[in-house]
């Protein structure tokens, strides 16, 4: 009797766990539902396939990290049966934002120093800023910053290049976020490689290690071509012929480069690289500003994917990239956000609303870049930039599973009139509510399930104070020009 | 006895609500505290004074409205005792922030029509559905709805140009936020008055009504002088000379306005208004984004207010205004959001953000307008664009209590370096926690106090289906280019 009502007990625990774990999904009659890990039901699904589909109370169903069917809810959920459902209802479901260029730890130097220009910034602040304070540990530290930031901001992929980018992947791979991570190398000593041999060979490991990773894509980062000469390049380029490894750099972001490479190499930089077998299809070039139709047409001819930054290109007074020419020639240009300390922030709704407005003004024409264009350049479009698009960057089946679910009724959004309109200059990243990354839920009704976000903001507040101890000659910002910075590295 | 307890009880009540209420106000001993109505209490306070004093764990303590001292937390609180107390600690208390144009009721027209230039924008979509839509109840749902959304973004006084002014009024003043509010006057028939004289007549009582008004200074707000003819234009300034009311309008948008007033009055828009005796220290000019030097020196020389409209302007393709240029000649420049159909929202922390930016990239200087200065077109020389300096944009005692609490740790403000920087450059308007206007606490804790934001929605939400069925050629995007504009007005 005791063994009966034990088992009817144990029957009766089973079966409350299948109704509750899958409270909204309903089975056609005498159908066999197919069982899946994930659906997110309800809302309106932006697909951002070729189509450009939008599905109005659609769901999408997932099983083994990659996305198995899309379409209307009542479809879905007749035919899989899921383990966990994402309510999503009265909601946006849309592919995961695409970061495509960024210096994640960059984030424990936000607003280091602000209000200069490129040059001045990164020789007389930021590279001895990053001499004096990074180690590995930071790196760590201000992956995790930033990768928090960007879940919350509905990011699912980001594009970064930095040093001890091992660490950066290994943080990433553990918060669950997919990277393409590009380890930097460059023609002077950095904080984890002192000459370019420890640096190729730090990269070749870095490579080696990682590729074929779920989450993580391995990388080398060239800097840029005016701090690494043309038999490193080369050197760089037959390193990514071998290991098939993206190469992501740093592009014509100012006039200053375009001239200084003209005069030391007689070319434009991507005439330049161009001409030294630089250009490729697994180039991704940030930035990308002061280039005329004929390296336009260079980048298209060799499938160089192109990232914008618009905030930071106008922070920094870089100029305003030819973007609206780039896509008609067809070149994928992606967004990013740079690094925090030139932006400051890692926010991918703003850029995509920067981007269709800076577009606007700097060619006097209104309708140059339209809201739903700029969402693709921060989705499908941006996937493409990075190569990635077989994998990444709209609701398809087949593709894996990088999915935001975004509230549709904040104040600042209501009302709604047109979802793209919607979402490009009405949404916000604090509008983002759910995030799922190759199938795993990151984050859920705002609350970070990977990252422990305040122990990251007191490990970021420790370093402020070594980073403020560290440079030597902190003075207040009353000391200098009220106009330059906060505070001031010694030179 | 009974009563004997009874006493007992009701003293033990006021001992404890004297001392709930003043959690943190502590006495110097013997010494006789002033009382006053609310201390804002820790914090870094950035006054925007004309010392630019930044006082760390400061304090403000208000009474009747006004601000009667700012100084260290330890100094007012040895000095003042309140009744309410809000804890800054770790926060920012800053002014609260100065929207210097928008058209409030039109946050239900957000997204109807976008990507489109400000003619087409203007003649084909807004005026029509101006036309089908307003009435008095639209305008007050419509303010309502852009008051939640501009409280909740820590803006405090907010200058406004509509129709049924008198009803953005009243709502105003209910919703307890300050604003410089001009009723709308333009040489066609429109949603509240149908004629020129019909139109001088509401306003004539407008003023009347609301004159001397705490909260709400009433205005007459010309539409254009493209819109409105020299002799209505005459007619408005020996209005605002009588009555005093300040006047807002929009000056040099567009290139085009500037094409046709050069071939309508053979001179150029400020010229024009200069010619005809229409500029003057009351007057308030939104967009002056087609403006050279001697209109700037004429604004100057004048002391016209300009506001600033940055997000508008590049998203309508109007152009970039010379606001360094402005400020350099010493006009003084604040900063709008513009309607939220134009823009798509009434959120000042992407203003500021997008005027320290674009003035950069649009001169190549990256140092031409730093966050200070950004933060000060926000606050201070917003004030004083709209000729309210005595009263507001800084944390001064004497002026109005217009007080605003910001967080400064969420992880996208994490670390912290400067504060300018900070609240430029990183802060977002979810980070803005309690807001006081005129000594009225009307958010808490990000708790609306004044206003029913499920209500509110509901009612807009409502609107956006009468809006929709309105239109009557309401048609889907894919009849139309993509890029022009997700629903159609009939011509």
């Amino acid at each position: 009797m005791k063994q009966h009502l034990s088992r009817f007990l144990f029957a009766l625990v089973l079966l409350s766990q299948t109704i509750l774990s899958s409270p909204s999904v309903s089975l056609a009659k005498g159908q066999r539902s197919k069982r899946v890990d994930l659906i997110v039901s309800g809302g309106t699904v932006v697909t951002m396939d070729k189509d450009r589909r939008v599905i109005e109370d659609g769901a999408v169903a997932v099983a083994g990290g990659r996305i198995v069917a899309v379409g209307k809810r009542s479809e879905i959920e007749s035919q899989y049966a899921a383990r966990d459902v994402v309510d999503a209802r009265g909601r946006a479901v849309i592919p995961g934002l695409v970061n495509g260029h960024t210096h994640v730890p960059m984030t424990l130097f936000r607003g280091i120093a602000d209000d200069l220009d490129l040059n001045e910034w990164l020789t007389k602040y930021i590279f001895p800023a990053e001499a004096k304070n990074v180690t590995e540990d930071f790196v760590r530290v201000g992956t995790q910053l930033g990768l928090a930031e960007m879940i919350r901001g509905g990011t699912t992929t980001y594009c970064d290049m930095y040093y001890f980018e091992d660490a950066v992947a290994d943080e990433t791979e553990r918060a669950g976020v997919r990277g393409l991570l590009g380890e930097t190398v460059i023609d002077f000593p950095v904080p984890d490689n002192k000459t370019w041999a420890d640096a190729m060979r730090y990269t070749d490991s870095f490579v080696r290690k990682w590729k074929g990773n779920a989450l993580v894509t391995p990388a080398i980062a060239p800097h840029a071509p005016y701090t690494v000469n043309e038999q490193h390049l080369r050197e760089v380029k037959a390193f990514s012929d071998r290991t098939q490894a993206p190469i992501v750099t740093h592009v014509s972001e100012t006039r200053k480069e375009v001239e200084d490479i003209t005069r030391d190499h007689g070319a434009r930089p991507v005439e330049y690289l161009a001409r030294i077998g630089f250009l490729g299809p697994r180039d991704v070039f940030a930035h990308t500003v002061q280039i005329n139709d004929a390296e336009i047409a260079l980048l298209k001819q060799n499938g160089v994917g192109a990232v914008h930054n618009p905030q930071s290109n106008m922070k920094l007074a870089s100029g305003v990239a030819p973007v609206p020419a780039m896509l008609r020639a067809g070149v994928a240009v992606g967004l990013g956000t740079d690094g925090a300390a030139s932006n400051n922030d890692l926010d991918m709704w703003e850029e995509m609303d920067t981007a269709a407005k800076l577009a606007k003004v700097a060619t006097f024409d209104p309708k140059v870049i339209p809201a739903e264009e700029a969402f693709a350049m921060a989705t499908i479009t941006g996937a493409r930039a990075l190569h990635m698009d077989a994998d990444i960057g709209s609701l398809e089946a087949g593709k894996r599973a990088d999915i935001v679910i975004v509230d549709l009724d904040s104040l600042h959004q209501t009302p709604r009139y047109n979802i793209y309109s919607h979402l490009v200059y009405a949404t916000k990243a604090a509008d983002v509510r759910t995030v799922v990354i190759e199938g795993r839920v990151v984050m859920r009704d705002r609350r970070l399930l990977t990252l422990d976000e305040e122990q990251i903001k007191q490990k970021a507040r420790a370093y402020r104070e070594r980073v403020s101890r560290s440079l030597s000659a902190l003075r207040p910002i009353s000391d200098s020009s009220i106009a330059e910075c906060g505070f001031r590295i010694a030179d």
